[in-house]
């Protein structure tokens, strides 16, 4: 039995990580943290829950942490940092949702999220936790920094093409349209229904956190400088994340040629799906896949790539679930 | 040229006023008064309104409305009675929007809307501002409390049958179904996209504070004792009213007899339209129209009508400015 | 392992069977029959299943079911008559989950399904497939006609209430909001995004076919003279029905004592929630739940009971699963 | 008094022609042309005319357009090449709101519209109406081809920076966004709202009719060979198209520095509004308005533009009724 903590368990990804541990019989979750929400029910919060899942948010003591095989850390970016390394000496292993663990620079950070990092000491030794990039790292890791939602969708959309040299590394540009959940459970004028349906807005254009993330990742992972334009869109729907990618081909290459280099690339991998037809948010919404498909644009010699996730479950608590059955030598789709 | 204040110019309400106002020849907008975004231009708030509606919102001074034809109160209920009573003396006209004098109890208002009545002198002379039960009132009347959106529905759907005796008094019940807009523009949990987004639910069953409007208008109208259950429900769609009525039929009818009772009813009335086919709400969204349709169920006995508007103009703005036509003594659809 | 066939399988009811039953180790679906698509596979009309079901629709050929243990008919009504009887025979037991078998009158079907009934020998053996109310007969049918969606909101609704002799049985007003996967997967302007975004529109008023359901079931289960007023309502999301039920009580009762006999009622109802706070369409979707909220209005003397179902799940494929379980005798909430 | 005609009165733009053009009382609408709803009248089809617009759907007769002053075809693209040149003859202005007559090539129109063109003598006097560019054209154009709505959005965010060359013209990469009212008011599953909720799909990936337009309407104004890559995205809205582009700096600029091109270079343009913050679809829906918003991406060395229209109004009948007013000495914004 492992045992699992989530530290900020009310928010939308924490809820989701209940959703998605509560049936299994091979985990236990022992501490539900959410301060905010600290003495409710979860089925108070989360009525979905009732006649479910029979537990309480807490406040967050750490001495409550100690032995706990695997903690879930979705905590909004910045908060994070201040509490993981007291969380390193007494859960075993630290899977970091937020984006506090996912640069490598403290500095690249400090640009992109606006405020110093506290914990600098710690981001050497975090693994980043998109499985079809670092499985074997993940195993081992302590402290795993979960992928953004809109990295995840990125990366995946890019890796074989960049891997096996069919594109450049620059010039790439980044379309990305993501649902409100993504956003997070606030109050907020902006995020209201009445603001946000029927309606559509870019946001963050250049300056997204998820930007430096994107580039770093697949830099150090092509050991190419690798330059991307990205652009996310707000659009009217709870989940889903939709990229359209566009990069310059080196040679040229057909549509069959460029789908079997992805599904070799991930063949191996469970949750990542090369198409044949256009994928669609409905095809992997409550899953954990991530659905590919490329095209060759001979005019203009450019490779489209279109990536779709569940920005909740591939793009935050079903990948943190892969990360953590990696590490505990689980079938990566595991109640998943 | 009418000069026209708006007070609470900057909730939903507010810019519909705008909207509707900022074309007409004959109106001027001399103030558009928004403590919350006071200084800001109209544009900044509404970017709806870029290059056509060149304003700023300023705070509330009452000074300022020294000899203003008409100004139209757009605050929350329980602010509008605070202000009201001044501004009485300078507005030669006052149109409140919001519920604060629109019940002629004191004690009712209390018991449904939590707060003491603070300007109880004013309700006797403040007129309830639905032209079509009201008309000459209205054109003489120094303050009209304009109806709130659900009782606009509900009474328009009820006055021909009560008032021709055509079902009982008693036992009405009312359905009600609102778009998100109707709750204001206010930064909430509970009215963020994702959570109202794919849901719907009940809330206030039996303690709404439009049961009490709906049964002392119907009541006063028709001269019965009018007993009304009432149960609004919030659907994820912005703009709309949608309600479907329930009451017992004194005798058999059958559904044209009931039609011609209601088109006959209304032939007068511009904006109240008695339909052959079941109304949808996209039929008046963006107008001021009230959509009837009749339906007897031989059954049970039962007349049953569904009534559909737009909260924001049959509901609030649009009828405010239908009374401000008729106090101008212009035709009641100017401008609309 | 029990053989399960699917007929009608690419329609929303089918498709969510086969979502519900492909991840059980103990059941097989051996056959996956829909006419239309005959010959694709699974994953190419529901690409959500890509990689997941292996299977491919096939025409309906009845010597496929030779002992087939249980076979799910997901027809439309009209069409599942036509083959139900012959079905018999060869699988041993059968599931409808449309209209056609549960009536018991062939002249009622006639009236509210314009078309005459051509299995009607086979209506007395029908077993209605409610589990809270005829779990034993369910356990031994060979036939189960499957409730309806909305009949299964409302009657869960009105059950504990019309039993216990907590309100009158005529009189009843029924009011339903449906999510549009309920008029199931077709093409149709009607139907379309753009008629159906930002709208709401009552239809079949007092017409609808699950009107005589739901006074059958509750006439024949409390061995009264049910009498109730019906209308249902499209409104803008995928899954869902939100019924509000108004009805006159014959004595003074409190909340409390209400919400004690429905809870005692529903005691061992697995899936039937009776809630302290009013429940939303969030709370129970993709679940087999019913959340039931009750609510006594003293100044009319009625009973209001609200109910929410998924529309696809307790008001369709979960619950034909249930009676599978039932029949089968495995736990009710088994792969649910 | 301009007298007009619609032909293919019954489908969205048809009907938003009919919106915009109904309450004007300097143009009269003599005929309301849609073979498939002929003999209904307007106010069947769409309930919100009833009351203020008295007409019926007609039968096309060619002989009923003499003398009329401007005939609008709204008939989908393929047909509208098999009227025009008999309606040339007849109505003295004629503006086409497919796609029949907006590339100047016969050979590129059957490429991505998949059939011959049949009227190919008549693309040399057609103009392409797009206001901002083809002004005084359009004041003496016998026959305006009336922009796609792409296009619209698309060469609008182009066209200063090309024509004043701030970016190369090609590597230039135009990801849009779609309402659903888009792809026209047809009876399909794929347009379905259980299909189009909750759900984003990309189309025609390199292979949508609007991408020669849109090269051949930028290059043919610049003088220089644009090349495009297209993505058009349908989202679960029903109004609006949110298009953002990247392109190549040819040197290095600043924010403002584009902005003081763009605000010079459509100082005279009444619709399109340059501004300083991102732009939302709600700025512009049921106007004309075309918002701007740019930014030099200078990690990049790109300029990223968003452009927001209403597809039914600025990018279809809108923009067809401003290039009316053109032709006939009015205001551009006559009316909208």
């Amino acid at each position: 039995m492992i045992t699992a903590a989530v530290l900020g368990a009310s928010g939308y990804s924490g809820a989701e990580l209940l959703r998605l541990l509560h049936t299994r019989s091979d985990v236990k979750v022992t501490r539900c943290i959410a301060a905010s929400s600290a003495g409710k029910r979860v089925a108070e919060v989360y009525p979905a829950f009732a006649g479910r899942l029979d537990a309480s948010f807490e406040p967050l003591e750490l001495s409550g942490f100690d032995g706990t095989d695997v903690t879930f850390v979705a905590l909004p970016s910045g908060e994070a940092m201040h509490v993981v390394p007291d969380l390193l000496g007494k859960s075993r292993r630290v899977i970091d949702l937020g984006g506090d663990f996912r640069l490598q620079s403290a500095a690249v950070y400090k640009e992109f999220y606006h405020h110093e990092h506290v914990a600098a000491a710690f981001l050497p030794e975090a693994v980043y936790g998109l499985p079809e990039l670092n499985f074997e790292k993940i195993r081992d890791a302590r402290l795993v920094a979960n992928p953004g939602c809109y990295p995840t969708s990125a990366i995946l959309a890019l890796l074989p093409a960049l891997s096996r040299n069919l594109i450049a590394s620059d010039g790439i540009v980044i379309t990305s349209m993501s649902g409100i959940s993504g956003a997070g459970r606030s109050a907020s004028v902006d995020l209201s229904f009445s603001e946000i349906n029927e309606n559509i807005r870019a946001y963050k254009i250049g300056q997204h956190q998820h930007l430096p993330e994107i580039e770093s990742v697949l830099g150090d992972a092509t050991r190419k400088q690798v330059s991307v334009s990205f652009v996310p869109h707000l659009v009217p729907l709870t989940r889903g994340i939709y990229t359209t990618v566009h990069s310059t081909l080196l040679a040229p290459v057909s549509d069959d040629d460029v789908r079997s280099v992805y599904s070799e690339f991930y063949h191996h991998a469970p949750f990542v799906r090369v198409k044949e037809e256009i994928p669609q948010i409905s095809h992997v919404v409550r899953t954990n896949y991530c659905d590919l498909f490329v095209k060759v644009d001979p005019r203009t010699h450019q490779l489209i790539v279109v990536s779709v996730i569940d920005n909740l479950v591939k793009g935050a608590a079903g990948q943190a679930i892969q990360n953590m059955n990696i590490m505990f030598q689980l079938p990566q789709n595991e109640g998943l």
